[in-house]
């Protein structure tokens, strides 16, 4: 038969801090401090099982429930010398929820339960305090009509306000006794006004009223509401913990307050936390009078003229001090702390591991590791790798004001100041004469490129995380606000308008890519410090880690970058990117504009030496490590210009006939470019486009290999592979350049052919594909888009409702879609890997970079994850988390 | 150890018919008529395992080779009473290719062998006719100087001109054997001066010269391209025939000729065949002289002056029709067969199944049933299925001249003359009075489908086999050529030029859908002839299949027409055809452009008794049969006008805002709307689109089920899901419609709610989606534009190489891939079914309609397909076939 009811207190209880599942986190921690014979009022926890009954049974209760509550309310009686119920020596109670996950403010709570017209007479009397006891009364009535009742506070607040103004006062402390009185005696008016029915007398009555009252509030729209946006089970339910009263406002002897061990801001070691005199919890969070530092170092740190705890309670102090060293040895982490102590008697109402800035959770983690409280392994699993972003990026000052004009989507971190431009030359032109430039587009192309290079932030009024304008300031580290539907962009007039105002070219804003919002004005900065903290972890997570992390470069700058955030290599070289630059897209041009083989090798020719020097660049920043360079992979169309406009200009600057540009940009338009005629297919209708880049990546690794001295190990990618015939026939033309070029410079280069896995046929035919492709790298951007049939650059208009739907769990362009897209890379896997088990396998999507999606990447035994240079430290610690077995979150 | 070579002849054979992969085509027959007792002049067959070991081992021959052609010689020797090599009685020979599939003319073969100066005196002997003996040396060194010494014809051809010149012949008949003698001379000196060697006068040496020749031209150009374009695998090798030589130009009792057991045109039962006297099998070919028939009837009919062979050779003749019928039985199916007559003697040198047109196929597939010949089952494997489409559209009279300006695609079969006509509106407007149009676009959209109807065909300059023209076009069962690209459409002139002409709107083409043809001016049809024994096979292919056929259909003309041709129901109705007709396209534009769900639902009310009245005719139609009616699918851009002029109009007849107009069709524009803002994406933003559709739905087969008193059974299917929430979402809109109508009308209509398959998650995930679905429809149009990343409006720019260089074996669209396609769909079947194991399974894309699909998705187990209207007959067929166990054929 099941126990449905746990109790605690008097340095005992039948829980403990493992029963999470069971007694919510609350209620565990409360069982464990008094396992550990610290001072927690006594109690008990109603398991979340009667919460999982309550729901499966229409609100009912199991029949054993009764009985149970009974034996542990006596039992805390016992504990406490009295009685529930009970006129002359009253036991109180506090009704809290508690679930497995920390659910802050979203379900209810009761105090001062047990109080009626007779008992409060007892409070009183016991207290010596008559005022405190009817301030206890009333603020019972007005929680309990409010939570059990269903009463709304404004009718408790209108009465108490009248009052006060009526007799002058300006605090609820200014009122007497007799005050009170008169307030709780219309309360009850209000409450049979409301309820049809009085206020109840009977305790027992009070406390099934508040413990079906908590139980219901698991299921009320704010709970639903977090519960979905965090990811929690309605499945879990939560427990009920009814605990003996115990008051911090008794007097200048009492006292509440809330402590973490450490500062959760800088993770200082130091206990850090605030309290007041004679004040009861609800009264620190309302924020009506300051409160104290509870160290006097704190206190002098803060040149605060309030006495400290430290100074005023010195013993409860030392026993605080003591507990709560005590509790973080226990539990082997920073402790976030609630505590009353009542009349100089100190009482322990809550631990639990406090929330803490990523920077802090550096420190922390490092130094608990030194001092030989956790492990190295402990010490990576607790830093979000997520938060690791905020470090390595400028970011505003939190204490700058923001005048925000709108907000967007947070589509790459870091916040940029700079003048508004609406055009990529003109960004360019203006930076190179020293100015700081935002650039503004309601979307852009590849043909930005040059504008991103030279804007220090990039604002797009279209697309959403993965937009083109994402992907690409992701990858330059550069800060990004995509998506921000109500800013409306007239490239006409060069202005901007949001929110009423019209802005011009030129005007400086702020944006912040790690909020979305977009800013009017400079804002004040704070620059990135990688402090030594940072630089520790970063190395035990390599030692921890089995997937390697490279980074996806294209250009000389960020393989730069990519190195010293730790990349092994570059996974992915968009070699695309370098086609947009100076003069080479007139080459581009001209070669698309060929009528034939013979023009098209003309026109390449000019590219090679080009796209040679690039990829030695490239090599040469890379040394020693690998660099998989992908074939041109997107639809020539991309490179040509497309209003009338621009085709007469291009024209009258390359020399060509408009006509023809204009006809041939025609017959490259299509209707779903995403499913065109890019990738390979390029490679297989013009094998000397990719004879040109194979040349240039071998001659490229040779020129790089003399300057180096240090092998460069060229890995040629070829891009939407779907059948093996298709990589044959380009693999047959790359290693002919291969063979020509160690034939022409004697210098055998070591060099690998493989193919992006980015098609789903492509991952079910992955067996005969590794019969020749020596290295496969997922392509999960391509893989989700056509394993779910979503345009990324389209999904703006229903994907977000999706994922608020809870029809997806999350963005499965961000976060791996593990049961769609995961399934197939799995398939891709185990089958490469049955034709050729030595088979590098890889991930170079956006998903590279995500830790939940790398955890993946783990699990399924892919060799590397690669991504953004700026995620390679987030990629880094995640990998050594999946390493030591960190859960994996699903997309069910 | 291997037995390379197998004897025949003399009344036996060591070889049979069933042999065909060793001893090729032509051996097994040669082996399986000597057998059989019929007159086969001796000879023998070396295998296709030697060719297989020629080609693996450089060319060399397997040891026991030579000792084994030798002891079948002397077989043939003593079975003619004649010796290879010997000067007296020498014994000729023909040495012919023949592999396991029939390739006409690929392959080299040279008769008459064995001759030599010696050789040629003891054949004018025994043939008592010099003239003759000297002519086939002649043949025989141009034969083998061509075919093994790789000497060009035109050297040999050059000097036979001359000499007929020189003394004034016209015909080769007309030189005398002294004149051979001298030609014979020049020839020798031909060979030495080309080759540089004598002309082998050994036989033994003309012998392997020929042989290896035979197994080189295996691997000639001819008969790669031939086995490439027929999926012939080159692994299969070819065998050698060879055989005693047989003369029909031994003078007026000799003959030669080709004859088929039944007409190969018509079906007709009588021998049917062509002979001439005193000629080689060249000869007949060549085409100098008319041939003669071969029975007295056929000579009447012809209305021929030249006599039959049963008039001239009775004797012969009887024993030949004796042959044939005996054949005929053997084989039991109709033979195309090749004979000889060598003073007055008759030998049988080839017998094959007969190729004949679909008409004659069902004619004698019935016939021969009927006399028991054959099984029903065997009648129905006779025909190939695709052969019916020519039955069931006009077309062009096989004897009329075609001027053909351009071929394009052979889209949707079927022939059409009319008027050029370069937009739909006035393709209407025309054909209201009488006028036949052919529209010709560059390419169609949804908002051609009024124009589509009116016109007789279709003709598009873009687009492939599954472009929206060809699509629509078959659906309709209209004439298309797509994709024409030498045609340029000028929409400014109202002209088309192609091949330097240029035609005016009017100008009158015929376009024939089944070769592809685009034609200048009327062209004389024949109409389609259902003659009886269509309809009886089709009655035998039910009675055989398992495999349902249902028909895609999206008007009462559709469905009309799909019962017509034996439809068991509508498995697809797209609903967004019905949206473009008429008045409904602004009611349509009006709920695009609404800014609320008020303002949807009122512009919905507008469509609701429309649309039930489109399903109410629908069910009507089909009454008794269950009909699939698929929610709105298409992203909603495609309901609004795009260029600025269309828009002012559009906004002018809808009194609206055409800024309002522009702007809404510039949010709702999309990168790659295949995987953008569509299918059941619409249903979950605007659930009361699909809640009118339902409605309507239900309605409507109220009002049927009123007016046939019979049950309409109605399946709500639901688009482009990937995963069950967004299902679940959409069904429970759909239940409340169905519980809405029963409460209404007091009717509860039968209905299932199901889902399209179509996207590869919706595969991988099919045992959750299974779990509320009803039934899967495999939408495998999308399907394999996702799985392999290709556009099918797209794809006519690579796609074509793609097939012609063999990276995939078949138009994916046309065929499904079963490779990648196929996986996807057998993992839906499986999973599905595991979670609910009475799931209905069916196909509606393009493949339904594809014989070799077909039979794929009988093998997966589907419970039906379905297809355009004027393919439900070939799906029959097909289901019957794949049920009978027809092997399907794989895209490997």
């Amino acid at each position: 038969m099941a126990k449905w009811v746990y109790s605690f207190g008097g340095g005992t209880a039948e829980g403990k801090s493992e029963m999470r599942n069971l007694l919510g986190g609350k209620g565990a921690n409360l069982a464990e401090m008094a396992n550990l014979g610290l001072p927690v009022p006594p109690g008990f926890t109603i398991t979340t099982e009667v919460c999982t009954y309550f729901y499966a049974h229409g609100k009912k209760y199991p029949d054993e429930l009764a009985g149970e509550i009974d034996a542990a309310l006596a039992q805390v009686g016992k504990l406490t010398g009295r009685s529930f119920g009970d006129n002359e020596n009253p036991l109180l109670v506090s009704v809290r929820s508690g679930a497995r996950a920390s659910m802050p403010g979203m379900m209810d709570t009761v105090l001062n339960l047990g109080l009626n017209d007779v008992t409060v007479k007892a409070l009183a009397k016991s207290a010596d305090d008559e005022r405190f006891a009817y301030d206890s009364y009333r603020r019972f009535i007005q929680m309990y009509s409010n939570v059990v009742l269903g009463i709304e506070h404004h009718n408790f607040e209108e009465v108490l306000e009248l009052h006060k103004g009526n007799k002058g006062h300006e605090l609820d402390t200014d009122l007497s006794a007799a005050e009170w009185r008169e307030v709780i005696g219309e309360y009850k008016g209000i409450v049979e006004r409301e309820s049809g029915k009085p206020f109840p007398q009977e305790p027992r009555e009070q406390l099934w009223g508040a413990i079906g009252a908590v139980f219901g509030s698991w299921m009320n729209q704010r709970a639903i509401t977090y519960r979905r946006l965090n990811n929690i089970p309605e499945s879990w339910g939560t427990a009920v913990n009814v605990q003996a009263m115990v008051f911090g406002n008794m007097g200048e002897t009492s006292a509440t307050g809330v402590a973490f061990t450490r500062n959760p801001s800088t993770g200082d070691k130091e206990l850090y936390g605030e309290f007041l005199v004679n004040a009861q919890g609800e009264d620190v969070v309302a924020g009506i009078r300051t409160p104290q530092n509870i160290t006097e170092a704190a206190r002098k740190a803060a040149e605060s003229d309030k006495p400290s705890m430290e100074t005023v309670m010195p013993e409860v102090f030392a026993q605080f001090l003591e507990t709560t060293q005590k509790l973080e040895r226990h539990y082997r982490d920073m402790q976030d702390m609630e505590f009353t102590v009542e009349r100089g008697k100190l009482w322990m109402l809550q631990t639990r591991s406090g929330k803490r800035t990523t920077k802090a959770a550096l420190r922390i983690a490092v130094e608990m590791a030194n001092e030989g409280l956790i492990t190295r392994d402990e010490a990576l699993l607790r830093i979000e790798p997520q938060g690791l972003d905020q470090l390595l990026h400028p970011t505003i000052d939190p204490n700058a004001e923001r005048n925000v004009l709108a907000t967007g989507l947070p589509a790459s971190p870091g916040a940029a100041s700079g003048e508004i431009v609406f055009n990529s030359d003109e960004a360019e032109t203006l930076k190179s004469s020293g100015r700081n430039i935002i650039l503004v587009r309601v979307e852009t192309s590849p043909e930005d490129i040059h504008g991103m290079h030279a804007a220090e932030g990039i604002l797009t009024t279209r697309g959403g995380m993965t937009s083109h304008a994402a992907v690409v300031a992701r990858g330059m580290g550069k800060p990004c606000v995509s998506g921000v539907g109500s800013i409306r962009v007239d490239y006409a007039k060069q202005t901007m308008s949001v929110a009423g105002k019209t802005f011009k070219k030129g005007t400086i804003i702020t944006i912040d890519g790690s909020t979305g919002q977009v800013i009017e004005g400079a804002v004040a900065m704070l620059q990135p410090e990688l402090s030594g903290e940072f630089a520790t972890i970063m190395e035990w997570a390599d030692k921890a880690r089995r997937l390697g992390v490279r980074a996806n470069a294209d250009t000389p700058n960020d393989a730069r970058v990519a190195r010293k955030f730790g990349a092994e290599g570059i996974g992915l070289c968009r070699t695309e990117h370098m086609f947009f630059e100076g003069d080479r897209i007139v080459a581009v041009r001209e070669m698309i504009l060929a009528d034939d083989e013979k023009g098209r090798r003309a026109a390449l020719a000019k590219l090679l030496p080009i796209q040679r020097a690039d990829f030695a660049d490239l090599f040469e920043i890379m040394s020693g490590l690998p660099v998989t360079i992908r074939l041109l992979d997107p639809p020539l169309h991309e490179f040509l210009p497309h209003t009338d406009a621009e085709i007469a200009e291009v024209a009258k600057a390359m020399g060509a006939d408009a006509d023809k540009l204009k006809r041939r940009a025609q017959e490259l338009h299509e209707f779903n470019p995403m499913l065109g005629f890019r990738g390979c297919r390029i490679a297989i209708a013009f094998p000397e486009v990719a004879e040109m880049q194979a040349r240039a990546i071998f001659e490229g690794a040779v020129a790089a290999s003399k300057q180096t001295d240090k092998p460069v190990i060229a890995e040629v990618m070829v891009p939407l592979v779907f059948t093996r015939a298709e990589f044959d026939l380009i693999k047959a033309r790359i290693d002919a350049m291969h063979e020509a070029v160690e034939k022409e410079t004697g210098v055998d280069v070591p060099f690998q052919v493989g193919t992006m896995i980015e098609l789903p046929r492509a991952c079910l035919r992955a067996a005969e594909i590794a019969e020749t492709a020596e290295f496969f790298s997922f392509g999960t951007n391509d893989l989700t888009q056509t394993a779910l049939g979503i345009s990324r650059d389209d999904a703006a208009s229903f994907l977000g409702s999706y994922t608020s739907r809870h029809i997806l769990a999350a963005d499965p362009f961000i976060t791996i879609d593990q049961e769609g897209v995961g399934e197939l890379v799995e398939i891709g896997v185990e089958r490469g890997r049955r034709t050729r088990p030595d088979i590098k396998l890889g991930i170079c999507g956006e998903h590279g970079g995500d830790p939940a999606s790398i955890g993946f990447c783990d699990r399924v035994g892919l060799d590397y994850v690669s991504c953004s240079p700026f995620r390679v430290p987030i990629a880094r610690l995640a990998a050594a988390q999946a390493a030591l077995g960190k859960e994996v979150a699903s997309t069910a």
